[in-house]
């Protein structure tokens, strides 16, 4: 039927009614979510992670920036070697992947985490190891901040493969056309 | 006026111009905001509670999706029985309703907690419980996050009357529509 | 082009389609994002600045409503005399400006702080107060919350020059027709 109706319709209104849509869809929000994970909280983690699996299980296109102390969740080894004092001490304080995140409350020395952990499986909920690895099958992009990469002295070569690296604009592109953009 | 118009038009020219636009129509966001309250600060649910308000008197459609420890907020009682032992110590280790909730800094104790309620009283602020019950007198729809209360053997029979549960797909549904969507 | 086919194009479809487009234009996102700086950390307020002088960079509209803890970074000094008790106790333990911000991980009492600002000097990342003057020059509007600063006992002549203050209605205002707000 939407052909029937188009075909009868003077070109000229056609064009007129398309050039007059053409700035809207342009500023239309895209079927996207974007996700500036900022925090090294395990709970603040998995609450990016359950969004992002469950947007992209949706449909939508889901981008996550990884910034600051949210960085330890791309590391895959901590280097010492040709880094500077200041960075080798923020590499020792920082946790150096996913299974070192502590919890943002009732953390205890890492209690709270190891009781969340297992708490979660218990009622069989995905362990954060595993809702990563499913927004990545899930096709969600992941981006590290390359400033934050550049003050925490955290090199390419320290982060988990296929992590593509972006700044602020990579980051306002993705959120500009979001249905939804959160700060983590 | 906007009849008058209408009516003058070819039918076919308004049945275009309609195929045109649905598409666009269904990807504006709706007049609506949504929060996810994920903190158990006091100051952060006051934050998110002001924002609700505010956006239901300005006749917006709000949602707050409560998860992890911002279910706290929802509590009436903090029930043992029928619980395990890391259940049981979860729920101790949380506050049971809003009355509890600490400061995300200047805590001390408590301390700072009681000297902002008492500074907001002297300063004719409504108080956080007020905020709440305004919040839902002006229709704002609050929702229980379902995996964080199985995560955190949180039991419907915990949570106060009138509060809505749902997952991950529900928060994404309001989120998706929204003009603006916070992570509080 | 535009005028062309506009020419060709009887009136009264011109009136009709304008008048089925205007309730979407209404409901378009500006090329606009509104932040809500709560926290008091230094690193959010970094992620902040960077995100704001980003996207003003990029031209688009930018508004940050500086909120509870947030509030310390528009003061450019802390006044005790004519406040009560306990709004002096508020004064004296919150940061006076940009310079005291803490972190909101290894603070260690400030040596993470200093750690950070002397990281951030050796890669050439510019510095908070730097950040934040780029901001005003790029006509970032800030925004002090009218209800913190009454709770906290804020007065106008705390806040630097040039800051607008306003409450919840005047941030959903802006956030509302945003393509992203963000809560950090």
């Amino acid at each position: 039927m939407s052909t029937a109706v188009a075909t009868e319709i003077d070109p000229a209104i056609r064009a007129y009614v398309d050039q007059q849509l053409a700035p809207l869809r342009e500023r239309l929000p895209e079927n996207r979510v974007t996700l500036v994970v900022f925090s090294g909280d395990l709970d603040r983690h998995l609450a990016s992670l359950v969004i992002a699996t469950g947007a992209a299980a949706m449909g939508m296109e889901v981008s996550i920036f990884y910034t600051f102390w949210g960085l330890s969740a791309l590391k895959k080894t901590s280097q010492l070697e040709g880094k500077s004092l200041k960075e080798k001490m923020f590499t020792l304080m920082t946790p150096g992947g996913l299974a070192g995140l502590p919890l943002s409350q009732l953390n205890f020395g890492g209690m709270g985490r190891v009781m969340l952990r297992s708490m979660m499986k218990e009622q069989q909920v995905a362990s954060v190891e595993e809702l990563f690895a499913m927004a990545r099958e899930l096709g969600v992009k992941m981006i590290a901040c390359t400033m934050s990469m550049d003050v925490m002295g955290i090199t390419r070569e320290e982060l988990i493969d296929g992590v593509e690296v972006g700044g602020v604009a990579t980051f306002l592109g993705d959120a500009a056309c979001s249905r939804a953009a959160l700060f983590i």
